[in-house]
């Protein structure tokens, strides 16, 4: 809970933002307040939903384990996709961004991937779940976890009111009792488990998996460890926008994949390295095609909603936060079978300026 | 020329740094001053021997040549080492970093590659070269154009108290009259010789040349171009100190071969994405393997003197700008035949420490 004054005064402070979603009004935390984290969703009851805690990642598992568990720890996949906390309010599904956002397009789906009897019996009940697939809004590459659209996968609750995450065995009888897609739970181990861990991430690699997270049964030791594939993959979808990403986002997952590398031996370094040159020249040589062929450079994203309000809801969140970064056909949407389908592109400015400079023949300084 | 007046007004802003090699004073300029660039050295008489000025890149030759060229240009090799000026002050002969420095090194090196007769006939001449190869203390890569030691390559010439570069033809007529090493010269091209010039490109990025500088007869009109396959040696030097440069530094190079490959689509375009993953992934797997084995990341340096007072004198340059970043052997310099051989080792202090945190097992958030 926070008090009212306490979420006032945040806001003047601009810590905070109030918002509204249709009737809905709550606030996102900009900053830390009262203890509660950045994206956290403030209720109109002034409960909190808690932002979700960035997990530490480990890049060796040989000197990673035994550092950082004392106890033994579930091995769960990791999903490449966005996370949302969903909740009920008042009868109604929420499904918050890490941001802190009402997420339209979650709002939209999320229904047909949960049994709401889950709310009914839990009411306060919070599900942390990815949701990832080649057709979201929001992300460039997809999971081979998902063959088409999106799917969801919960991997974390939380309670209204209660600080941290319920204890592994909760949710896991929550999980069952309700059928409730789960990210795959692939075992327990121990901090001296470093070989049967490997086999596990190398299988997880070869099937283009992102990799684990580590958690204790109390849910409160955690860590990430993900697979070199994932550097490789992450590099190759976001290479068309190498100049618009901090620089951090690749130097970050080159080095990883070399640590990776260096602990996995047996991996194939030659087809690694083919993987990452191809990464990284596949995108740019894109980035390069659409310059020349349309002077920008840009993604398109494509996402299907159930209703067309919520499609519009999402457009109008686009247009207040992507401002001209964004461009949405004055078709969008439009109706595909069921759903209404929304197509939109993110442009790249630094891409698109300095692409288009160098093919016009300019000189550059460096 | 610069008056005593407006140098010693320079020296008190800061924009200028008064230095001594042996019995010679100089100011060495570190902002542009009355007109003449950063890197300017000032000599007792104050005159001035200008700054290198650093030349524009093309990217693209359909687009560049017509877009920088009106008048024919010549096609002049462009050699990977670092940039001297070189001339004959009161008797003897000073090379001057492109920061300003008088180099020891390079004031050892540079007699046994020129003809001391051209600075007796030809008072007040300044070269301007590359010195190249793989025994240099500046540079991590070498060039095919030298095997072994290095080797030194004029490419322009400049006159003390004259403003720019002596024209092609002067220049010429120097380099072969006074048999200087020069840098070589691929014939005159127009602005519609895209062709040929892609040619030129692909069989000296087949022979691992760095590339071509393009010059006007007059010398005023220059631009450089350079091979896809530098851009990958670049980033395999480097990779080993991948998060202690500026990021640009990588990304300025995969951009760039990019967009060679796209304008060369004759070029094995999956050799070249085989190259460039080898090359970060040995660079950053070998300062994995110097975590592991000395828990630091270094590149190891070494070079030859003629004389062990100019040994000394570059170990004092490098203890003076290096700091701690630099070790030095206590046995350095050593004899070795005819030659004061000089190792070295330039530490990298991200490297060293993302890699040893990550290997310890911490726990990172990115």
């Amino acid at each position: 809970m926070i008090e009212r004054s306490q979420l006032e005064q945040a806001i003047a402070l601009g810590r905070a933002q109030p918002l509204r979603y249709e009737g809905f009004s709550y606030v996102r935390l900009l900053e830390p307040v009262r203890g509660y984290p950045r994206g956290s969703a403030v209720l109109p009851d002034k409960s909190v939903v808690p932002g979700y805690p960035s997990i530490g990642r480990i890049q060796s598992l040989e000197a990673g384990l035994p550092r950082q568990f004392r106890e033994r720890f579930w091995a769960e996949e990791k999903i490449d996709g966005f996370n949302v906390r969903i909740l009920r309010y008042e009868d109604t599904l929420y499904a918050f961004s890490r941001g802190g956002f009402v997420c339209p397009f979650s709002v939209d789906r999320v229904p047909e991937f949960l049994d709401p009897a889950v709310f009914d019996a839990e009411p306060g009940l919070i599900l942390c779940a990815e949701i990832a697939g080649p057709d979201t809004p929001y992300l460039e590459g997809s999971t081979p976890r998902v063959a088409q659209d999106v799917s969801l996968f919960v991997f974390d609750m939380m309670r209204l009111g209660l600080p941290g995450f319920l204890a592994q065995a909760d949710k896991f009888t929550l999980l069952e009792k309700y059928a409730l897609p789960a990210a795959p739970v692939h075992g327990q181990f121990g901090a001296d488990d470093t070989e049967a861990l490997g086999r596990l991430i190398l299988r997880l690699d070869a099937e283009g998996a992102e990799g684990l997270v580590l958690k204790t049964d109390d849910g409160r030791e955690r860590a990430k460890y993900v697979t070199g594939g994932s550097c490789v993959g992450d590099i190759g979808v976001c290479a068309e926008q190498l100049l618009d990403l901090p620089p951090q986002y690749f130097t970050n997952r080159l080095t990883r994949l070399a640590i990776f590398l260096a602990e996995h031996p047996q991996s194939d370094s030659d087809a690694a390295a083919r993987a990452l040159g191809r990464a990284f020249l596949e995108g740019l040589g894109d980035a390069v095609a659409q310059s020349r062929g349309q002077g920008r450079v840009s993604h398109r994203y494509r996402c299907r909603f159930r209703s067309e309000h919520n499609a519009r809801r999402f457009i109008q969140h686009l247009e207040a936060t992507g401002g001209r970064h964004v461009r949405i056909g004055a078709a969008m949407p439009r109706v595909e079978g069921d759903f209404w389908v929304l197509e939109f592109e993110r442009l790249f400015d630094h891409m698109t300026g300095t692409l288009s400079s160098a093919l016009a023949g300019d000189r550059q300084y460096d």
